[in-house]
C-alpha cells in the first residue's frame, strides 16, 4: 500500500508538471475492464484520468454525461473534441475509484457508448465504467475457489407472469451434496435489476474473497427484481414504478422457490434480507414485517423516511426495544457521507440508538454509488449468519 | 395451429383493405418482449408490423437500421418522422418472426435503441426485436420445468486470463446428486458472445421443452466465448479477430474445467462440439481435429470453406468414409435457404453425400439469423446423444 501511493504521488507530480510526460502517461493508460472485448476506449491512465472516444463523423457535437448529471466522474456534460477523420474525444479526472453509469450525448441526445459494455441502471441498459482503487482489491476476480452465478426461471403466483432469479452458489456448493446453506436475498436499488448485484455490485467475487479467507459464512444470495405488479394493476408508469406487489412476491413465492430449489436452511435464523438505497428500503419493509421469515436486516444508503417515529414507523416493530433485540440477531444501517440519502439514514440510527435498538450503524466515506455498496456487502456478510 | 393460420390471414386482409382498422390493428400492438421493462416501443402489431419510437428532439434526423443493413426486418434504413414533441416513429414491416439486431442512426450515428434491451452481437452490445412467430413455440418460456443458466468462472492456462462460461443444467440436474449427463459444447457465431445461446436463441427454453416432452435426453450445454488469444500474441485488431488460441482453450482447459465441475459422462460418446456461423467453422476444426473426445458435430450456417476437398480438407479425416462412419456417431450439417454461406454448406454436404460421409443435412428457408439457429439446435438436440 504504501509504496503504491508513493508511486502514485510522485507519479501525478511528474505528470502534472510536464505535459510531455502528462502525454506520454495517457497513452500508456489501460482500456477499462468494462469495456467490450477489443475496445482500447475508455482508457484510464495512472493517474486515474479518464479517456473517452468515439467515432462519430456525421455528428456535430458529442458530449459525456455522468450517469444523471454528477457522479464519481465529476459534474458533466464534458464536451468532446473532434478530430479530422470525425473521431471525438475527451479526458476527465482525475475520477473517483469504483463503478460509474455514464453516456453520451450525440447532438444532445443520450446514447450508449459502443466501447462499453451495458449495466441495467436508470431504467435501461447503460453504459458504465470500472474505475480501479489502488487502495481496494476485495472486490476483485482473484485466483480463488468460484461460485457460480445462476440465472433461475420460475412462475409467481403475485403477478402470474415468469420472473427471472440471479443465484449465487458459494464455492463448493456442487461438491458436498449434502451441506445446506444460509440465504441471504438483496436487492438492487432503482431504475436497475436483478443483475445490478453482480454486473455492477461484483457481489460474488466479494463474497468468493472472504469465504476463501473465511471470514465470512459460505451462503446463498439471491438476487430478484424488486418490481412487481400485480395482475390487473394499472400499468406502471415508467421505468421507476411497478413494485407495490414485490413484497408479496418474496414471501408467497419467492423464498417458497428458493427453498424448493437450493439447499438451503429453510429457517428464520438463516434468513436475511438486504439492499441498497430503493431495495433498502425495501430490505426494512419486507424484514420488519416477517420477522418470522427474517433474523437479520440491512439497509445499504436505504431510501428511508426522514420522519421515522420509534413508536409507529414500519408498523411499531421498534416500539418495544428489548423484544426487538431478543429476536432479531442483525440490523445493519449504513450510508456514505456525500450521499443525499444520508440525514434520513442517520436520523434512523440516532433515533434507534436513543431507544436501545440494537444495531450495527456504518457511515463512511462516498457518493450514493456501487463503490459503497460494494464496501456495505463487504463489511455485512462478514456480520450475517454468525453462529 | 390451423385456427391461429385462419385468423392471421382473415386479420392481415381485414387490416389491409381498411385503413381505419389498420390503425386500430396497429395501436393494438403489444410490446415486444425484447425491451426493457416499462417500454412501450417497439411495438410489434398482430399482423406484424414494428413501430419503432424514440425521443430525441435535439436530432436532425433519426433512422431505424436494421442489423447488418438488412435482416428479417427488411432493409434500411427506414427514416422516422419527428412529431411536435420530438418524438421520432416509423412502422416497418411485416417483418420476418424471431430475433433481429437492430441499432438507430442519429443524425447518422448508429446508437442503441433506449427502449431494447441490449444483446452482443456485431462486436458490441446491440438492440434486439423478438417478433413472435404465429406458428411456432418450441422456444417460448412455457410452464415446464426450467434449468439454470450458470454463470461459470474458470481460469485458463492458453489464455493466462479468467473466462466466463455460460452452462445450462437440465431441470432435475439438482434433484438427483448422482446423475450423470452428456454434454453439448455449443458456440455462438463472429461478434457474439458466451451469453448469445441464451439471451438471443433462448437455448436453455428450447431444451426445457424439448426435455420435458422427453424428445431430448437431457444434457449440459456449455457455452464459451469463442474469441482467445495467446498470451503475448500480437493483440487482436477489432472485434471479430482474435480467436487462434479457442481450440487450445476447448482441449486443455474448457473440457477439464467441466469434467471437473459438473457431474458429466466424460467420454467421447457423450460430448458434441457444435456451433453457428463462425462457431459452426470452430465445431468442424476442433471436432474433426479432437475425435478422442467428441463422438458428434454440428455445423449450423458454419463457415465452412468452398473449396471442400473430401481427401485433404479437415487433415484428411474424410478420407476415409468408412473409417469416419464407424467413429463418428452424427454429423449435423444444416443451412438456411436464403443465407449467403449456403454455397459453402451445400458444397460440403454434396461432397460428403457423394463420398458416402454419413451425415444429417438440414435445407430450409431462412437466412443467416437466430430463428434458423434455434430450428437447427432443435432438431440437432432431437437427434444427437441417442443411446
Amino acid at each position: 500500500m504504501g509504496r503504491m501511493k508513493i508511486w502514485k504521488l510522485a507519479c501525478l507530480g511528474m505528470i502534472l508538471s510536464c505535459p510531455g510526460l502528462r502525454a506520454q502517461a495517457l497513452s500508456e493508460g489501460q482500456p477499462a475492464t468494462s469495456n467490450v472485448r477489443g475496445a482500447e476506449y475508455p482508457k484510464i491512465s495512472p493517474d486515474l484520468r479518464v479517456t473517452f472516444q468515439m467515432k462519430a463523423p456525421s455528428a456535430q457535437k458529442v458530449e459525456v454525461m455522468p450517469g444523471g448529471g454528477a457522479n464519481g466522474l465529476g459534474k458533466g456534460p464534458f464536451e468532446m473534441q473532434r478530430s479530422a477523420d470525425g473521431t471525438w474525444s475527451t479526458t476527465v479526472g482525475p475520477v473517483q475509484p469504483g463503478f460509474h453509469y455514464y453516456w453520451l450525448l450525440v447532438d444532445g441526445v443520450p446514447v450508449n457508448d459502443p466501447s462499453s459494455e451495458t449495466y441495467f441502471g436508470w431504467g435501461r441498459q447503460s453504459s458504465g465504467l470500472e474505475v480501479p482503487d489502488p487502495a481496494l482489491d476485495f472486490y476483485d476476480a482473484k485466483d480463488v475457489p468460484h461460485g457460480d452465478v445462476r440465472i433461475h426461471w420460475y412462475r409467481a403466483s403475485t403477478t402470474g407472469q415468469m420472473r427471472r432469479i440471479y443465484v449465487y452458489t458459494p464455492p463448493g456448493y456442487d461438491a458436498d451434496s449434502k451441506r445446506r446453506y444460509p440465504v441471504l436475498y438483496l436487492q438492487h436499488g432503482a431504475g436497475e435489476s436483478e443483475r445490478g448485484w453482480t454486473a455492477q455490485g461484483r457481489a460474488n467475487f466479494i463474497l468468493d474473497n472472504l469465504i476463501t479467507a473465511r471470514k465470512a459464512q459460505p451462503m446463498i444470495i439471491v438476487m430478484e427484481n424488486g418490481y412487481a405488479s400485480k395482475p390487473g394493476a394499472s400499468p406502471a408508469a415508467g421505468p421507476f414504478r411497478g413494485n407495490e406487489g414485490f413484497g408479496e412476491v418474496v414471501t408467497k413465492d419467492l423464498i417458497p422457490e428458493i427453498d424448493r430449489s437450493y439447499r438451503t436452511r429453510p429457517d428464520r435464523a438463516h434468513r436475511a434480507v438486504a439492499g441498497l438505497s430503493m431495495g433498502g428500503g425495501q430490505a426494512m419493509n419486507i424484514g420488519s414485517a416477517n420477522l418470522d421469515k427474517f433474523a437479520s436486516i440491512g439497509c445499504f444508503s436505504g431510501a428511508v423516511m426522514r420522519n421515522f417515529d420509534i413508536k409507529t414507523s414500519f408498523n411499531g416493530v421498534f416500539a418495544d426495544p428489548a423484544a426487538f433485540n431478543k429476536r432479531v440477531s442483525l440490523l445493519w444501517i449504513g450510508c456514505g457521507a456525500e450521499d443525499g440519502l444520508m440525514a434520513g439514514s442517520r436520523a434512523l440510527h440516532e433515533a434507534l440508538q436513543a431507544a436501545g435498538v440494537r444495531h450495527v450503524w456504518w457511515e463512511g466515506p462516498g457518493l450514493h454509488d456501487w463503490q459503497v455498496w460494494r464496501k456495505h456487502l463487504y463489511e455485512f456478510a462478514q456480520v450475517v449468519f454468525r453462529e
